[in-house]
């Protein structure tokens, strides 16, 4: 990476700062904008500055996660201003390169966009897996917090094993709870096994006996009123699944069912741990690509 | 147990409700008092009934943890009334089987205790091993809550491998945390190798590095001021001995070190599981007597 | 599977008894033949039969693994009698449900291969997952036998992170050794990172340090004399990677380096659980294809 | 250590020899004998020696594990000369410092042995904390050896929760087995099911149904030819008690019940380890004791 110096991070929140910190301590210059509202907080980096200049002092920007919440301006939660995502926007970042997550979204608010090399870092599977570890953490925070007994020796169920699936199990188990997990394949199922976990087939979920608590994380509605009935009247469920969730939280509030759902959890939970996986996949792109 | 019919539960936090449902869920009539806060939750049990009363239809009498938080009345949190840890009190339970922690305590409140069969249920050991588990939840659950990375990956030192270290460090090591363990024994440096956890001796402490997250299980001031300035400086410190603990709050505080004195996490993280150990040890003597 | 009742085993080892044990245990028939050597232990099947006789009463027959051994004949090793993979053999199929590993290899046997139904069922991913279980326990029983330590405390290195080198880790650290796991992939050094290991890429390997002993899973020669020289001068290698395995042996003979190349360990170590994975995925295949 | 200089190794095994090398490699001159069948392997601390030079010459001498195998000549299984442990033996050691297992028998073979500072290495926790590992890994060694199918998946039970019930039923359940563990006391139980294992009461094995594999590790005799008809008549059975061992093997021969008594285990499956417990023991001591 020896043609890069200057990082520019410009909106998000702490995770952003996190990773700010963690690229600046292995010896690169750093400018941060749009953090008006901590001003303590980064005066390490030589304070806020305008994002225009903040660009133009950079080889690399990188955007916030998400990338806006109202798909017109970008994600400032520590800024009173709004930064349009426009054409005029756009043009600022000719020649750099950008760092962003939802980068179909970015790219299709200017055609300038298509003069700057834009990467997306949230599609990377290695990010994604970093992921799931403070999602699987927070998960468990809310369990230790809302269900009134121990998880050791409660009698979990986490339908899905995918990335977030599996680490929540591995950390579960580690808990001392007794681990239940759907899956749909057959191989999934026997890795379930496997790793020490009663493999429960999606489809054979209702008659796999009451659990104290459910962690969803399939995106598809798998817990129905119907399933509810027979194996969560009791539960604590925590849904990890991003909007709509997989749950029928009427259905639960109906029959008495605890809910939560959980978004955003890494933010919440990890910002430190986030900021520095976002740091790390975004280096990883830089080698891999030989900057 | 076939000479006992009836319990009665005296004051007291959740738990006690805790105990009292999984007695009732055996079979046995079961009796309360001191809950008049919370009428609700104790209809189950025909209501809250005047502890004279309580008593003289019961065969077994169980008392809260604490006993006392005034050393002159009963622990009774959900009632106005107080109840006077006094002569007249003992002499009620004449003949009568009682449960308590702090026997000593309260034996020491009336001489007619000496006509009552007094057994003390906190300081079996199977109640001790037991509660460790809860302690340890809710100490992980600070963890997740306080320290902005995550606890897998983190360096983690618990000092102390007696019972409610030894649980805390396999929850740990399950949650992919780097344990370190310290202890003064020989063996019981083993035990934590053998645990898969890197063993410290107390008096190295201060040349094992700087740790994320610090959980004291130890009675003493272990972590003075000398030693935090070596190991603890970005540290989240989380005591869990029980007053005056075994952290140097001031000079943390001076330091700039985030602790927390966690007390009482059983009955705060897991009321529920904390009632069945109760009546599991409460049980469990009854059984060894031959009631 | 209502339209089968009658299962034919044909040649094979003490896997395709299990995995005929396994079936008839469920309620089915099932003939064997090719077992001349032990009549004793296929008496509960009625005794072995000719093969013609054999595929002729059953409607779904199941070869043995590997299917051949000189690319000749079927592998029967418990039979004096040979079995030529011809078109003459092939013809006993027309219309027959025939299992077998090396699918490819067969149906090239006879042209009448395509008048039966044949399904592979050692390159289903249920199969090789389960498979990776009794080939990663036989490695560590041969580590225990031949390390003059425990591995308990031994620092190991795995090479590659497919399936073999997942439950193979996971086992190891299982018995308290410190684990290594080598891969090419970012997304799979992060998983290798979520179990618990220390990730190591393949280009770094040579960085790594000495090693207690070495696991090689990878079937392309990663351990070279360079590598060999500065990591495992004092190792035992135990080599899982097929023929002609990822292990210089040459060289490690001449450097005194103790290897073991360990091959078929899933029949040697359990045959009783790798016929009921071959039962467990031919039934998987059955009822997928609503037989 | 400032006064001590040598040390002699005199009799033993190969884990002698690897306690030698270890002591050797922390800079402390080794002198041995009683290795003359093995001159080569012995080279590196000058060749065997005559005993009573080997005596003279050091300051701390070793004596073999076990101290003896007739009760009367020291055990020196790599020698034909006969060593004999009577008043002239022990006259040798007026003034030095001594370690050997089995001290009261030693004592009791010369009043000179009041002259000599006699430890007992053996019977120190870390020593047996440590020991029980190699021990635990033979076990498994063998159950994976003479066990058809995986220990992923089979229902083990480990009897008695002392240090190799412990170590022992960690490593089991690292392998995937399911795990149970008898034990009378009800802190044990607690702890076991802590441990992630199912606690079966002693006196309630006859009731826990069938095992795969059941070690012993109780000396007293728990599986009588009763309680193996209900739970062990398709099982191996692996007794790791010492002489008599805990197990009824003439009804399990009738029975056709596989049984395997594994003694020794330490020197056989770990010669290396076993020899720098004993090193790590005596210096340990060494240390204590201020020399």
């Amino acid at each position: 990476m020896k043609n890069i110096e200057a990082f520019g991070i410009i909106g998000g929140d702490k995770r952003q700062l996190a990773a700010a910190q963690a690229i600046k301590s292995e010896g690169y210059t750093v400018h941060v904008s749009g953090f008006e509202k901590i001003k303590d907080e980064v005066s390490c980096f030589g304070g806020t500055m305008p994002h225009e200049e903040c660009v133009l002092c950079s080889d690399v920007i990188i955007f916030p996660l998400p990338l806006t919440k109202d798909n017109m301006t970008l994600n400032t939660p520590f800024s009173e201003k709004r930064i349009y995502l426009n054409e005029e926007f756009a043009r600022l970042f000719r020649g750099k390169l950008v760092f962003c997550p939802s980068k179909d979204k970015l790219v299709k608010t200017g055609r300038y966009w298509q003069e700057a090399k834009v990467y997306d870092f949230l599609n990377r599977e290695e990010m994604q897996v970093c992921n799931a570890v403070p999602t699987a953490e927070g998960a468990i925070e809310i369990a230790i917090r809302e269900y009134p007994g121990t998880l050791n020796g409660s009698r979990c169920l986490v339908t899905g094993y995918g990335r977030i699936g599996r680490v929540l199990a591995k950390m579960l188990c580690g808990m001392g709870a007794k681990v239940y997990v759907s899956a749909r394949r057959k191989d999934s199922l026997a890795w379930i096994r496997l790793g020490g976990y009663t493999p429960v087939e999606h489809s054979d979920i209702i008659n796999s006996g009451e659990f104290d608590i459910i962690f969803n994380t399939v995106p598809a509605l798998i817990l129905d009123a119907h399933i509810m009935a027979k194996i969560a009247v009791r539960s604590l469920i925590i849904d990890l699944a991003s909007q709509p969730g997989g749950v029928d939280f009427e259905s639960a509030k109906r029959m008495g069912i605890k809910t939560v759902h959980a978004l955003s959890l890494p933010g919440k939970t990890a910002p430190k741990t986030s900021g520095e996986i976002i740091k790390e996949t975004i280096f990883n792109i830089l080698e891999e690509e030989k900057f």
